[in-house]
């Protein structure tokens, strides 16, 4: 079985192509440059390394959201657009749990948060649990979904845990001075290479997801944003005021 | 400060920009062809895409070693000609210290492993231990250097440790059988996107290394074998055929 990963919901645009459970290739970008520039280049860049032939893959992952309007809109339709042109189903992840996927084996409570503007953020609660006391197995646990709230409300509800918890994200350096007057229990943050969105993560949990039937046509898939646009709120706002 | 990280010295091939503490790129693959072929096009195609002037670079971080012969020789040379050209340091990692990064933040003992052939692995066995108990932040420690040894003698330690371990690296699926006849302690084995050499996690540890001020001139690099060569090997037999 071969999948195809794809995320560009943050800051990092990132693909990554599995052979079975092995990671054939990756590459990820977090640089000043849109996911129009980079995403669609670097798939084409990998598919050559690995003389990928397109025929031969039999699903697409993708972060499906939250994240960044535009960047779920470039993902969504770069994967729809493959999905349809091959006949091949998306596996949609939420993008706070793959995030969570980054750090494996820990046995702290894990917060992913991506930076919402407008005082909020994408985040939820993760923890990974094994799957028996026989072997050393993890599955990744939700304790609370992924949500848009703000760091207030996801700091609280961390504190309420009384665990320790590891922060990663794009939301970490926007708010780490908040957190640091927030949080009441030990927490730290991912290190460099674990602490942003990567493909590979996506379609590790990939693999769970076709297994469990929960793949969709390429056709009906659509972003979760998790939040009104901004034009659809400056709509509503409008609506409301000529209504009232 | 400006970090290109390097590594080829398993069956991946891997390239990380860091700017900062921030990863801006990174280029992995793990496919059949050699590292001549793969590694300085990927660092080539990374420089263009995240537009990188190689004179602003500070550092170039490498797997020092154990590994394959030829694929640490061809990062040694890569990372000598670009140190040289550009005269800045190479920052070397021990290629196991480098594996073990994957995981952190795990609270089982660590144990990568790659297969050296001739019935030996290259390993170690690491933790992650917390600086202090206030902050959730780990420092990685040496618990067995790196070392060849047989499959028999790393099963032996570990289970002398009594402790839960996590397996990584290319020797996994060589050793898979063996390791489940000769372990007495609850094992696992890292995730698809975290058992392998990632060029990212050398470049985080080397950070720490720089500032320690473990680097060294480009000139004066040379890879960390562990072992004699094949040629090497067979010259040292035949002299003593000879001398004998």
């Amino acid at each position: 079985m071969k999948i195809i990963a794809i995320d560009s919901s943050g800051l990092v645009a990132s693909v990554a192509v599995f052979e079975e459970k092995l990671l054939i290739g990756e590459y990820n970008i977090q640089y000043k440059k849109t996911h129009s520039q980079t995403l669609l280049p670097m798939l084409d860049e990998l598919k050559k390394m690995i003389e990928l032939d397109l025929d031969t893959v039999d699903a697409i992952a993708l972060a499906k959201g939250p994240g960044s309007f535009t960047g779920l809109r470039i993902g969504s339709a770069t994967a729809k657009g493959l999905g349809f042109a091959m006949n091949k189903p998306i596996i949609e992840i939420p993008t706070l749990d793959g995030l969570a996927c980054n750090l494996y084996g820990t046995d702290k409570l894990i917060c992913p948060i991506m930076d919402a503007r407008r005082n909020q953020v994408y985040t939820g609660v993760y923890e990974f649990v094994k799957k028996d006391t026989t072997v050393v197995e993890y599955t990744l646990d939700t304790l609370v979904s992924q949500c848009a709230i703000s760091v207030e409300e996801i700091t609280r509800i961390c504190n309420e845990f009384n665990r320790e918890v590891i922060f990663l994200g794009d939301g970490v350096p926007v708010y780490e001075e908040k957190l640091s007057n927030l949080m009441r229990v030990p927490y730290g943050f991912a290190p460099a290479h674990m602490n942003r969105q990567r493909a590979a993560a996506f379609g590790v949990l990939a693999f769970d997801y076709y297994n469990e039937g929960k793949a969709v046509k390429a056709e009906v898939h659509a972003p979760e944003y998790l939040r009104l646009s901004q034009a659809e709120r400056e709509k509503n706002e409008k609506n409301s005021i000529t209504e009232g």
